[in-house]
């Protein structure tokens, strides 16, 4: 019995677009699927009934922060992070990889294991590719990603990082990046097979692989083909939306998705922009995650299909139209821009809450265009529609 | 046609207790009734759906800090506060009286009227009765408040209020304390007649007189006989839970309630704790506003009808109950005292709006129990359902 099923109803004819379910122990979900982020079990300042009537029907939570608080252990005593956190529906669980790199002081990285200080009282952690999967076991999410060494942005693109959650500390000089991305692609590998091995629930929790490689196409070949000899359930690429821009990370997705198994889920780590998950479902992806919507949705900017909407802005101040007129979501249906400025400007919490609200549906409804463009063979409605995948 | 209409279902056998209903231009509410405090247009960090699911039927607003930010001009263009803050239910807002003597420089005080600093960016604003009875007539509350003069607490009871928003600031010597109550109190009854003059929306806003005195019950009867002399539809007792404790306080209200209208709604404003609730109740009081309920739930300060648990305490860390065993509120009904309690420690904004929901509910709940102990003259089941309220 596995612990995850992809099913696939339609392939699109222009492209290595797909568009299906896949089906966990706690429901399924459509794909493509974007995935809001709820790193400390909980989606920043939603309920779960909120965020499930935006039209999600998966989320993102983090090993890394719920090892280091509450502890797996206690969240383990608690029945596991779906009835902790109260969503029932299904649950991807980053692996920590990704946030011991950007997140901490490093102590020391070797074959074995990670040694690193907590980024909230500076304590002394080590993460290997077991004990991550020991916290994801505990935890009891349905999706659980390989940890990986997930490599540095190189300094050049560490500096044109957007805030989209950026490896800056750690950024490498240019001339060792190379050497530094192909360590970490090969050690990547060596640590699945450990991660594999070391996996205790795996009927019942789906281990993604994840390929690294940078924008280095060759590797990114070599670790896409690693990754494809073990039957998991479902892959991923890593080391993506760091800085390296929109160009740069389609041609690396052009580039490895078709190289992942054409039956199995594949999944885009923390991407991203609109015209960024278009462009990388016709290149075959399922599964997205991004900060975004919530992130900006707190700093009161709003996501629409004609570009953001700073809702600060003092030309809202009388504005009695919604954020955006095109949308269902909760907020445009019942609030006014002017309302929702007065808010930020008085630090009322609703504020964020309904930009959040509105920017995770704005991420949903573009998913539900962009399937249905999959079934119709209707890419050029979706681009009128959104003409902001085109900016 | 009257803005309101009170009818009283039951009156108590053993008290002066009545619970009844009553009608605004937005719909009616049943009493004795919670009104939980939206000061800036919103229930803090909680969606109006949300409130309503509480058993909310009536919120406060203030006009102080909407006259302020954003303007009540702009929330008139938007088409007035309950389409501006999205709440179809009946709205009361307080005349800013309160807030301007507890949250301001006073620079001048008259009888014309109070000039003052904004606590926001210190320009000068003035406020009279007229004034204040153009703010409500553009907000559009379904009850408005009279602009009263709101004596501070005398240094003794300052000193010993607890944080349920005094006027410590303002507060005056023991010596000079009757002096300012007696002039507040006529000149409460001044600014009456002119609020009543200038109120253009009479049918549609019901206009509320504030009974002052202080603790001087003979001042208290000379305000209540004063205010019972206009035939407005309904009476309010201001000037109280500002640190004179449980013992005055509900000899005051016990002195007051009965010298008003029998046929009009009785509002008591900014109490308070249960057991203030219930011995106002039972003096003949229909109508209650706290902050409690938000203020502490941001704290992570839980009521439950035993006494406060405080969610913060370690004891807490590996809790599965929830909040109150008892309580059906949507915090109750789905998350751990575990849970919330690593929502606080995250710092995550999920936590204060869990507790503030349970809060609320609490004092709803007290509210539906108060209604059926009148309606059923069983006072001691409520007392042994609420010990909190013999504490």
């Amino acid at each position: 019995m596995s612990a995850l099923r992809f099913d696939i109803s339609r392939t699109c004819n222009q492209s290595n677009a797909r568009t299906g379910c896949v089906t966990t122990p706690h429901g399924s979900f459509h794909t493509p699927a974007f995935m809001p982020v709820g790193t400390k079990a909980t989606v920043k300042g939603l309920l779960p009934e909120t965020v499930a009537d935006t039209g999600s029907e998966i989320l993102l939570s983090n090993t890394y922060h719920l090892m280091l608080r509450p502890g797996s252990d206690l969240v383990a005593r608690q029945g596991g992070l779906h009835k902790f956190m109260n969503w029932d529906k299904p649950i991807l669980t980053d692996s920590g990889g990704f946030q011991v790199f950007s997140l901490t002081d490093i102590r020391d990285i070797d074959d074995h294991g990670v040694t690193f200080r907590s980024h909230i009282d500076g304590s002394e952690q080590r993460l290997t590719p077991e004990r991550s999967i020991e916290v994801h076991n505990r935890l009891g999410a349905d999706i659980i990603m390989a940890f990986d060494d997930c490599p540095p942005a190189s300094e050049e693109h560490a500096n044109v990082a957007s805030g989209m959650g950026t490896a800056k500390r750690h950024a490498v000089k240019a001339g060792s990046y190379d050497d530094r991305n192909r360590i970490a692609a090969e050690r990547t590998i060596r640590w699945l097979e450990r991660s594999i091995r070391a996996h205790a629930r795996p009927n019942d929790q789906a281990l993604f692989p994840i390929v690294q490689g940078g924008t280095d196409l060759e590797l990114r070949t070599w670790c896409a083909n690693a990754v494809s000899q073990f039957d998991q359930p479902g892959f991923a690429i890593g080391g993506v939306a760091v800085g390296e821009g929109h160009e740069k990370l389609v041609e690396v997705v052009n580039h490895t998705a078709p190289l992942l198994p054409t039956d199995k889920p594949r999944y885009l780590m923390g991407v991203g922009y609109e015209r960024d998950i278009v462009a990388a479902v016709r290149a075959g992806v399922d599964m997205f995650d991004c900060v975004l919507p919530t992130r900006n949705g707190r700093n009161a900017n709003a996501f629409t299909p004609t570009g953001p909407v700073r809702l600060r802005n003092a030309k809202y101040r009388d504005d009695t139209g919604p954020i955006d007129p095109t949308c269902d979501c909760l907020a445009c249906r019942g609030y006014s821009r002017a309302y929702i400025r007065h808010l930020f400007a008085a630090d009322e919490m609703l504020g964020p809450i309904l930009v959040s609200i509105h920017n995770i549906r704005h991420f949903q409804r573009l998913m539900l265009d962009i399937r249905h463009a999959i079934r119709d063979d209707a890419w050029s409605l979706l681009r009128s529609k959104w003409p902001v995948i085109d900016i």
